[in-house]
């Protein structure tokens, strides 16, 4: 057979329910009548409810009381920094682990981490994980890097004026920094690095952030250095942009992963041999002969780096803390390693675009920053502990995940905590 | 100087605050006295109770009033096939857009579509993208290719019985198949690829899933197919592993982007002239041009595929519709497409990683069930669509970012969004 | 400082040579006139003398007199079949290594590999890497799949039409197979898989090409497959291309990796400790702790895959051998891998795209015909084997170059043998 | 069918050749007794008569002479320097194109490029885009960035010694840029980045290598910096690699691409339409359009970067010029960019890690020479403008396949060029 049998099922499952025809008509374009939502930026009873009123041909009134709850409608304007056309919040359940201890440059102490996540099992794999590596004297962690970045983009007529610009950008450094930095009182312009190809030219803005996660701040402060640049260059400029996609921002990138995109932390435990049997229930050895064929699906595979699943407790982490959930699409790569050590086993993640914060974005609304209190680490002063946490608690997770696959009991595990569904 | 900046600067930051001996102590394992949390998998208002207590060094009681509030403790088991060790809920703040017409070959209608996130400009950014594309006639979608992967491991002893045992393989998939589709009602195996890397043979193991998002059923299905192999295969078996970390499971991989994962959809949408001006204050052209540079940048930055944010698209609807956050990690790739039709713009997303289902994982649970209501799209029956409906909708965010990065109105939304905060 | 250093020196550097005005002169286009070098198909004594006339401004008699030697004068025609404007030959040094011990699927004995470099040590690395080898017993290997592959590409007026066309060719399928392999004996159409990206649609065609390396034979069978579906197909083509820069034709890519492309190879062999002490100087766990870093790096850099130096392997054995030197770029990547094995050291490489003939291309040639006789695996029926060889070639470099980086030798042993320049 | 065709077929084909008994002899180590042939550092007749005498079994005289012939025989020492284990010399026929024009800020005026392959219809192809380049007034290039690396890596007991390394090697980089610089005249470092994963850290060593390629450069130069390290560091170091598998050397890498390695030269030309239709034989509409397929393959199959064939060019160019032909696996990406402008077409190509060296290597072989002269590069001086060429000639290749391509001239070009083997 020629053709992949998965292509042959496809269509047969599409023969079985239309008729070619009635396929065109299904899928072109229609100009039935339609009115769109009215945008709202400030929430009220009011606004709520007219949302509501439109989505009734499918929406029930339950459906509307579970997501605009009295306690979600006492105050609705509260999301309004954060969200708009609001219609209330949605409910994702929060399990505890800890105390996960963590003797790390920026974070010290024993810390109980809360996660939110709909997927069974996962709490408690971290739980284990924890407990592991608290019991082997906790996880060393260390912040080796900030820098959020943000890549605006200049076009130009030729290569020559391309190289003109960044002799000029050069020159102006001071300046654009100036610029740049004037927008923000926590953000600091640390490198400007020009791209060249051809007849564009990316600069590599490079920002410390302060405690917040920074995204926007580097965005209005690279504005100001782009506009800077906009209205004295001497070299004629075709267009620019913001951002020339090449940042890495909200996607899965090798630059991210080369150069690092907002923290970068590695954290690391040496686990002894018996609290690997006692608390994981395998052995050093199982986990190691295991490790080498993960790294082998990795490599296979074609990953950015290697790690089992950081995106499970990095998503579970920055919900519950008020972070970016579509950040884990860029912090959710690095390296985890396993080796001997004697008769222990080291193991280590490194991370190089942990993007949090502990202040700022989703960190002030009530629930959120209830998951930050839990931790002790809300408001200034705590971005790089915040940091230094979340790489402990996905070592917790890799360790965990490793030892049930090395044990056979990965299945068992999910199939016995999502047994109620 | 031979020292990039940043390396001097946060050796300087660290410097400032540690003597290198106080450094020494604080990172070195610690064998202080901890009492780990007692696992609860049935969540009860006592087992809550109990949690918060030991958070109240660093949380207060306004805290666990925020988490634990009344109308999530009126039935917290309700959370318990969700979660373990349950502690209360996090408010994620949702808005709507719409309507989003979508001619798909599964989806069909103007959709209204949740989105939960805490980024500002967000919601209204992507409101803008489906105002644009509805008033072109909707969105074209297709479901194109399904299957869910696993991807256990088997190791021997050489090259030559890692032959044998494809050889065996091959044989017996007619049973082997069956012990798989034992475990499940819904879930197909669809096809079974072996890949060697000389004594290591992963097995590719492709299902559909029914209307669920599939990965326990998968798990679950694999474990039995590895089960049956294990008893009866004639070739000896060192060791096998339930997923050699080889399938892209919550990681971007290369292997997603070339043969999918989960579900995969295209849509489309050709956007007139006067609609791009009117609506998105910008042109063709303007987009066109930006679209080159973003091309550009995606290569540079060695991205898997070239798109803007389907993260952030996918992190909203994900979480507003009871799907494995986590999953944007594997999600959020894929190729958007800008081009000229006459004077029109053409636009396309088509995404092979979309992981969501209208059933299991987190659906069931009532503020998730209530936005996969407002889409009409729960239960048995819609997976395909709401496929569909993620992918259209992060076509509207593609759309909605170009123009705003072409007409240079992009730091300014975000400005003006997150001004309250 | 916000520059990096290169940059600023860069600048310097052109600053230093050129006004900023004398630059925009130089880099301008220029209309001079010129004479383009007649084409020449078939060469003669002549058409050489003609060149190496236009030649003279800046080629001596002397440089003319060791291309166009007498012995490649002798018969300047014999090089028309695969070269066009030719003016004489490179003399590159070929080394010979061996006997390197084969126990493979294909190959099998104890083989001399010529090698054509000229990078000092190279020769002399791989040779002791053969040598450890053949003490041990010898490398296995196994051909593991063959498919070059063509992926030319329909553009279509929508998502629509793409999956009509879809749908014809699966039901063309045979004719259209017949169709392709109309124009070889050696080629066989093996799949044909479709890849929509929404309204384009890449045809995966894999074939069989006996002991050739294929290349032109998948592009003319393709072509033939091509036309067959524009003249027939009923659904409208916009346009259609031969390639649509997606097989991976002369450059590395994840999708050569992960499926393969060429022949896949994989070899292996287990070194006991004394082999590896005595011949490469070193110890078994100095080469695993070695490897563990280096498999690090690998990630780290984003490689495809994880190995040390394929490239000068394959580079040096394409070229004795008559090969595409133009291929090792999609050649040079895959895995190699080390584990201890009890006290002994198991090495393997995979490899997933060797692109190896034992006919056609360069094989005809008189010193890449000796080449090939000094394997003797000239000529029909050695293919398979040809490509076991090279695998097995590669091994003997990553054997020999792990163990001079972990003995610390590397350096010195390309001080030594570059000494003489 | 579950199992992918061809896995069942190659399954076939070996149960066709081997019985599963026979098959484990076959592929089992064996013992037997074996001669290794002596190493040969210095070649002379007599070396290279005893190695022919050992290959008889396989090679006949006339094998030989062809390697061995009189013309090489007549001095074989003078290959020393740059092979061991001499047998002879094969014989590349090299084509040649031009006048290219080339308006650089390296390299300036007209040039013939000397090209080796076996490959019919390259040097055509080649020729082609040359002469449509010329036309168009001429190519413009610049050399943007120099820096060969080498990236040793060292292996702590501990994240935190990692860390006092770093600080250590920030304190003395003075002192170990002088260590390193000692050892040549020709080589500067010019940076030295950290990259750490916690106890491993890789220090990212860059130089300039004046007209060398460099490569052995850097290995001394950075050896003597880590011997340096060793002797003084206060950090107990457990183990360190002259080259951590970080730097690409000899293989493609995503470092590569984001950072540059070797010589990154930007190089383009905007072709009149009547230039792309008289000479290319195509329109810069069709190749406009190709050009939007072909950018989508390279996406959808994982490149680093989008090109054509790069290496081609590369790999004839290498060879002709005394290049490290292994280098094509790290140089032959990039990206290749082509825009309308106006009527016209703009063509660019961006290389990052072009190896090229105007003294060194193979550069002083006499055909090798030769090769260099017939470009006026040879020796001091010329190693930026050497890079300027490579760049303008895969510039040419790439015009002359995409045009090809577009106008479906592609597989008529092979078949006619290949027509008389």
């Amino acid at each position: 057979m020629t053709i992949p049998s998965h292509v042959i099922e496809m269509l047969q499952k599409v023969r079985a329910r239309f008729q070619p025809d009635r396929l065109k008509q299904r899928m072109l374009p229609s100009d039935e009548q339609f009115t769109t939502l009215r945008p709202v930026r400030k929430a009220s009873a009011a606004s709520v409810a007219r949302y509501w009123e439109r989505l009734q041909p499918t929406a029930s009134p339950q459906d509307r009381d579970v997501l605009a709850d009295p306690i979600t409608m006492a105050d609705p304007d509260r999301y309004s920094p954060n969200i708009e056309n609001f219609i209330g919040t949605v409910k994702m359940p929060v399990g505890i682990i800890g105390p996960l201890r963590i003797n790390g440059l920026n974070a010290h102490g024993d810390y109980h981490v809360p996660m939110a996540t709909t997927e069974a099992a996962l709490v408690a794999s971290y739980a284990r994980g924890a407990h592991a590596a608290t019991k082997s004297g906790g996880i060393s962690t260390a912040l080796l890097y900030e820098g959020v970045i943000r890549t605006p983009a200049f076009v130009f007529d030729s290569l020559l004026d391309a190289g003109m610009f960044v002799e000029w950008v050069v020159r102006e450094i001071e300046s654009l920094k100036a610029a740049a930095e004037s927008t923000t009182s926590h953000g600091k312009l640390v490198s400007v690095e020009p791209m060249v190809d051809n007849n564009v030219v990316f600069l590599i803005c490079r920002y410390t952030t302060g405690d917040a996660a920074g995204q926007n701040m580097v965005t209005i402060a690279t504005h100001a250095l782009c506009e800077d640049i906009a209205a004295r260059c001497s070299v004629p400029i075709k267009a620019w942009y913001i951002e020339g996609n090449f940042s890495g921002d909200k996607k899965a990138s090798f630059l991210g992963l080369v150069t690092g995109r907002g923290r970068k932390v590695s954290a690391s435990v040496t686990l002894p041999a018996q609290v690997v049997e006692r608390t994981l229930g395998t052995t050093v050895q199982a986990m190691l002969d295991y490790g080498q064929v993960a790294n082998l699906g990795s490599h296979l595979s074609g990953q950015l780096g290697a790690q089992a699943h950081f995106a499970n407790g990095l998503a579970a982490f920055y919900i519950a803390t008020g972070q970016d959930a579509a950040c884990v699409a860029e912090s959710a790569m690095g390296i985890t390693r396993m080796e001997a050590r004697g008769d222990a086993l080291f193991c280590s993640v490194t991370m190089p675009n942990i993007l949090v914060g502990s202040v700022g974005g989703g960190t002030s609304l009530p629930s959120q920053s209830a998951g930050l209190n839990i931790l002790g680490l809300k408001g200034a002063g705590n971005g790089a502990a915040l940091a230094e946490v979340a790489a402990a608690t996905c070592l917790c997770g890799e360790i965990s995940i490793v030892a049930a696959i090395a044990a056979g009991h990965f299945t068992r595990a999910h199939e016995n905590l999502a047994r109620h569904r």
